[in-house]
């Protein structure tokens, strides 16, 4: 059975896993008898510009396959695009469906977080106002985990896993020393605390993980941050402290704000954060004048692709396999989700949901999993995450180190 | 046959390897029919305290071998205390000298980098004074590769290994987006550039690795470096750049110490060095106003135990295994060295080097490996690291994270 053309894309902050959504989309599409499966380069900023590949003329057999699955970072390129309002600028959307019906495009697949569903909720809706059988599906992506309806976002795993790694490493690397320290880990996370939270998975029967962990669901204060850490400093010499980019005081501000004279903004409105463990790191060497470093995961928590969770890179690819089964099936307008049906054993089913439930909307750390005054996470947390980090997939080494399929090098 | 006692030690920064090392010091003198081996906790500070273990309490099979070989950090816990010279404080050698009698210790092993070997050189000219016949014997480790004498030093071709590994990922990561963007990685290494320009090893058949390096051993230059970017930024929209943390203006000052009012400083007289990334960044931003991010790799290079080279692992063994070997044999003062005999294929043997050639001595990359106006490395750079992260060992995964062999938690 010959169906339509496909055309898929990746947009926003990538992921470690992010490709094997890709591989799924790909993959499922040409199984089902789909004649060309296109991928824009740079997502819709990209397609607006014609730029767009063959899938298959880079994944030409299984080994391609598993070598885009261990590839770090959006294969076909991503972008920062927000694209306006079909009212605002209707020349857009009719040079997308210009395109899109000029490749003989049936299904448009697009792998991103909440600002890159609300691009397919207005194609969608754009499509619905055309009366254009194109069929739009968002497929969950984000390390963030902040996307809502969704039990977790592919992507969320293996960050957890990277963190919750690195972060024992750190604590055992800060511990070796007999001097007093206190080690602050910066880890991303604008709003949600899902992936500073994951740092706690590192406590373990070799390991008592971060002593205190702040989340940008609970409002930070210098004072009492102080005082948590003296009272820790009371038992032990090294303290290590979990904190989110994102933390921010009473008054609404982040905390990374308050030694800043400019703060970028992208084209989401959000603003560029990050030197939240460098300023605190200095806030206490003042204020305790003992040895402080801050340390920033900072992009390594998305591309390291040479820990994923095993787990993470099946549901990833199971994401965007159905995906096209669900447009296959007629859907529109939606996005895959996650049901858990079990713990123990881990278990989970997909399901799609109308886009309008996610697009632009963002999920947090449930503040009753929020323990010990706001400063560690619920055992209810590691009951959730766990499962998340389980598995690995060793990464294909080439000459001493990780090869990577490439479309530019 | 038995033979008097072991005590070993572990002292400054760690390294992922610093336990194979052990491993070999331990298993090689038991293997020999030494009774009990005494592991000093923080190195010679806390043996100054009487703080030490029996080691066999803590490794009672192979699988303990196996799991301390894949842990990171120092196991015994390290130290940063310069031992004075024996004529500024007789009491302490005195001291130390009556617990190793004590103890009934013949052999003492101290596994460390350059200011480490210094407190060998001391102890073992101590010795020949008051005609102790304990021998004491270095075991090289470093992740900087500083060392002199010895072709390279057990615990960089890790720290190689995930520096290129992670360049690779942080490349793929900044090239996916179709902005103007520089990114800054730095690298650890004070006088010494082996650790930054080990990031040329990512440029391979996937990858281009970073377009500008800068290393220590070049006086830095800012109006060059801006010259430098901007040709970088004529063909490409993102440029990455590899800085070591060490580099120096011509007036002997380092960058980082310019948006600083104090610095601090250790007790080997080091000052405390971070911040080249995010100063740079905030001058690329303010001169080219384009998107600039700074990526410090910290401490993970040092710890990344996940990420470790194989033939490091073997090597870091055999420097412990030879190091009793020798002292066996009766040398004394005297460290074990790397000899290379063979490129391809690689080979290595070890020998003995009078500690007094090696102690308080720095080893920095060779000005002609240094190319392209100071900003990249030589092929024969290549030539000589490549064959040092080749190979893996796997972690042993336990609920989804590496598994470490603890004393303390």
């Amino acid at each position: 059975m010959t169906r339509g053309n496909v055309m898929v894309g990746q947009s926003g902050g990538p992921t470690s896993v992010i490709n094997a959504s890709l591989v799924g989309v790909f993959k499922t599409a040409k199984d089902e008898g789909c004649k060309t499966v296109y991928g824009m380069r740079n997502g819709i900023e990209g397609l607006l510009e014609e730029r767009y590949i063959d899938i298959s003329d880079y994944i030409k057999n299984d080994l391609d396959i598993e070598l885009l699955k261990r590839t770090p970072s959006s294969f076909l390129g991503t972008c920062r695009f927000k694209l306006p309002k079909a009212e605002k600028a209707p020349e857009l959307y009719e040079r997308i469906f210009e395109i899109l019906n000029k490749l003989e495009v049936k299904y448009f697949f697009y792998i991103g977080g909440n600002d890159s569903m609300d691009t397919i909720m207005q194609l969608s809706e754009f499509a619905r106002k055309i009366d254009s059988d194109i069929r739009f599906m968002g497929v969950p992506k984000t390390i963030d985990n902040d996307l809502a309806c969704t039990d977790h976002t592919p992507g969320f795993g293996s960050a957890a896993k990277y963190i919750a790694s690195t972060m024992k490493e750190i604590i055992r690397d800060a511990k070796t020393y007999p001097n007093d320290s206190v080690t602050i880990v910066e880890i991303m996370g604008r709003n949600a605390g899902w992936l500073t939270a994951s740092s706690a998975l590192s406590r373990s029967e070799d390991c008592d993980g971060p002593d205190l962990i702040y989340l940008p669901e609970v409002v930070f204060d210098h004072n009492k941050f102080l005082e948590q850490i003296k009272e820790k400093k009371k038992t032990q010499k090294a303290v290590i402290v979990a904190v989110s980019e994102g933390i921010k005081t009473a008054d609404g501000k982040y905390v990374c704000e308050a030694n800043k004279n400019t703060t970028l903004v992208d084209s989401f409105g959000h603003k560029a954060l990050g030197g939240t463990a460098l300023y605190l790191s200095d806030y206490l060497t003042d204020e305790l004048g003992i040895k402080c470093r801050g340390i920033v995961l900072a992009t390594l928590q998305r591309c390291a692709s040479h820990l994923v969770s095993r787990r993470d890179i099946t549901e990833a690819f199971m994401a965007g396999a159905d995906a096209v089964q669900a447009a296959l099936r007629g859907e529109t307008g939606k996005m895959i989700i996650f049901k858990r049906l079990s713990n123990n054993p881990y278990s989970i089913i997909t399901d799609v949901m109308d886009i309008r439930e996610i697009a632009n909307k963002e999920k947090c750390v449930p503040l009753e999993w929020i323990t010990e005054g706001g400063t560690y996470v619920s055992d209810e947390f590691d009951t959730y995450a766990r499962p998340l980090i389980i598995g690995e997939l060793s990464p294909f080494m080439v000459d001493g180190l990780p090869r990577h399929l490439f479309i530019d090098k």
